[in-house]
């Protein structure tokens, strides 16, 4: 990552025409102001020239008209929850954040959409589907801070995906401003529609490097009438993963699948109102949803799956309070993990749900190997592993050592048939890899699908995808 | 439409540079033998002037190449069933037939997925998913006869994707050559995944124009346990029309929700075991599905949004032979369709759920308007309507009311925010109204696209995206 002056200042023209576009007001220049706009949830920071605010599409086809006359960077930014750096404006340039553009357009249960501004929280859009009996499905675990256009910009989902699909699956249409500065229609009002080249998906995990997102029709879904919560225990990790891919080879789709290990459970176990035996070597938390009548006997299909070698205990949740209590056991683990290592590094990758058992003997070994302790867990169903190496950033061995551990974890994955990030995308954090798994064919057109779209190259500089080999 | 001369021999060197690419045995050069691979299901024909088959990505590879060199248009065809034109060779040039590589190469059932040659047909795809329990949910009526790569190339469906999805939904990988020959591997193994642009779903409904499919990674659904299939009369259209919008406002999705207005009932009105009331104006055909235990919980559900104004009856297929009556009613009416007008106009309209009584009272005003018969059946839980003008093609007053109608008939779908095609795609016969749908900029990138897959224009000219309006 390079690292750009803060204090560089953009030329008076170049201000002038940034004012211009969105209003004074709207534009900050004290680095003071600046400061909270370099960052998003990686430890990557690297402070704005400027920060702009917009509050609707004109303005923003005004800023990237400003951004592309004086060859700016452009970065647009939701609320800062992404993991990869993606909005850190290394290059400098200009943070555009879309907090001021969070307005609800338009809700239509009958047609189960809604319109809603980039900015909006995924929670306030679950909040207003939810009175009118409708969810969105992608449900990150930051659903209060995080906003719809950082969800589509990385195609973040979150547990529902094993039943419900990711934002590429849930989302109708977009309006986007272009790097050229021009306004974008994608998609259409129905569920079906076949005409022309499909820009929704190409623009969704784009990570802000085609276009800035300015509205985003959203395909809601029916709320399950009813939920049932198991929590299933194992010996060893490898017992759980096998009882992974049982569950997902049965034909109920359970609606949350997490997968927790057994250091996992040690970081959590103060937070556990529920009882986990002191052999725990894994744990699983699976939700069942859908229509009240059959429920009971679904979640009993997933129970018996759940239930093979190495299995502890299956237990059903009996009450709301046992729900709530084994999903703050699972919501806590971020920030202990972050507690007892601030600086852990927290992968994301996928693989297929059968190649679980793998990946998990294969962490295993690498971290033996390396001495780092290694905690895994995540979205098991879809096969979405957080791997977290817990290291200290002071110890110049054990940070030579976690970056040989991480290249060969991802060459695990990409052995086992997977993807090196399955929901937090490739930001900064990931560019270096992605060359691994993308062939030097599908960069260069990459490049050129960039190029279409902005071609002075002002949108998010550097990240995402990383040039084609020559 | 040019109509090229189907005589106009290809140069020795260009014939030889095809039979080098994929064989002597593999290219048809006889006028006889050239003739079947002119046409699809539209009434659209122009000879190609070269057949070539294929058996292997090297092969097609080297089939791109010798067209590059030579400037040939390359049409790539899967058994020809489709409706809009788009594979035939109005330009001439060489088509491609995928009908043998059709293997089905790979069933992963622990994974969900399936890898698959495009030629295979989606019938021997749904054979080979039930033996392990699964199905692929795109299913045209056409399953028996069309490939994979056609539903691929044109994100075809049917009555399934009103809850199972269209194959952008569904398809997780796919491998292509594109127009610049080299080959590309797009997508994921797994359910989730966010490295790179989309390219999958950017191929998927882009109707040969950007590259030649080579496999696809299908991703699989399990077979519901059960099924209930209703039919609901009506005494209107517009009352069946309200029914779907009330049937799709509930939690329930149903697996099928088909509509069929009172023309079309009349029309299979022998074809039809079931007793169709008199007064039937309309009937809706609906399966729900699921798990044994609350699937006739939920069938009650659906049965009870059917009912309300202008409803005559609801009834409960009681037998195998009822649900098989039902269907085959449906299946006849295409068909019957042809017989009583050989030359209809069937077009394949998708308006948001809540504006179908909005299309359906438009639509016969157009026809009383027009003096055309018009007879509309469909998907209508996706809002998707095939509407189709039934004339004679040799009598020219209402051949040119005919195009008068149909160009208010998609002025009204747009009005309605619907999409002139929702799953036939565009190909010839919708090309000069694309441009209404999708704004200059939407055409300019699609522009930008197609030169970066396609620099030398070869991939299926002139189908699918007009050129952006300069």
């Amino acid at each position: 990552m390079t690292t750009p002056d803060p204090e560089r200042p953009l030329s008076k023209a170049a201000i002038k025409a940034l004012k211009d576009a969105v209003g004074a007001g709207n534009l900050l220049t004290e680095a003071a102001d600046r400061w909270p706009y370099g960052g998003d949830n990686s430890r990557l920071h690297a402070p704005p020239q400027a920060v702009a605010f917009a509050t609707d599409a004109d303005q923003i086809q005004a800023l990237v008209d400003a951004c592309r006359s004086h060859w700016i960077p452009l970065v647009t930014r939701g609320l800062g929850s992404g993991t990869t750096g993606a909005t850190v404006p290394d290059q400098g340039g200009v943070v555009l954040s879309m907090e001021r553009m969070n307005r609800i357009l338009e809700v239509d249960p009958d047609n189960r959409m809604m319109v809603v501004e980039p900015g909006v929280t995924n929670q306030a859009v679950q909040d207003a589907a939810a009175q009118h009996g409708f969810f969105w499905p992608p449900d990150p675990t930051s659903a209060a801070y995080c906003t719809v256009g950082g969800n589509l910009a990385y195609n973040s989902a979150g547990p529902r995906a094993v039943k419900y699909g990711t934002p590429r699956e849930n989302t109708l249409g977009l309006t986007a401003v272009t790097g050229a500065g021009r306004l974008l229609r994608t998609g259409v009002y129905t569920t079906k529609g076949v005409v022309g080249y499909d820009l929704t998906r190409l623009l969704i995990g784009s990570e802000g490097t085609l276009g800035v997102i300015t509205q985003a029709t959203l395909r809601l879904t029916p709320l399950a009438e009813g939920k049932r919560t198991l929590q299933a225990v194992y010996d060893s990790m490898d017992a759980a993963a096998q009882a992974v891919s049982r569950i997902m080879a049965q034909p109920v789709v359970p609606c949350a699948l997490e997968f927790m290990d057994g250091r996992a459970i040690e970081m959590i176990r103060d937070y556990s109102q529920a009882n986990l035996p002191e052999a725990a070597g894994a744990l699983l938390m699976i939700e069942v949803d859908g229509p009240l009548a059959g429920l009971d006997d679904a979640a009993q299909r997933v129970a018996d799956a759940a239930r093979g070698k190495g299995n502890l205990s299956v237990a059903l949740a009996k009450s709301e309070n046992e729900v709530k209590a084994l999903w703050a056991t699972r919501k806590a683990l971020s920030p202990a993990l972050r507690r007892v290592a601030p600086k852990k590094i927290n992968e994301d990758v996928v693989v297929p749900v059968s190649r679980i058992p793998e990946l998990i003997r294969g962490l295993e070994s690498l971290g033996r190997r390396h001495d780092i302790t290694i905690v895994c867990f995540g979205h098991a169903g879809n096969g979405n592993i957080h791997v977290n190496l817990l290291i200290d950033p002071d110890d110049a061995r054990q940070m030579k050592a976690a970056a040989t551990c991480l290249d060969q974890v991802f060459t695990l994955v990409l052995e086992l048939r997977g993807s090196i990030s399955g929901e937090h995308g490739v930001g900064l954090a990931k560019r270096d890899f992605v060359g691994r798994e993308l062939g030097a064919e599908v960069l260069g057109l990459m490049e050129g699908i960039k190029a279409t779209f902005d071609p002075a190259g002002i949108l998010n500089p550097g990240k995402g995808v990383p040039p084609a080999p020559q």
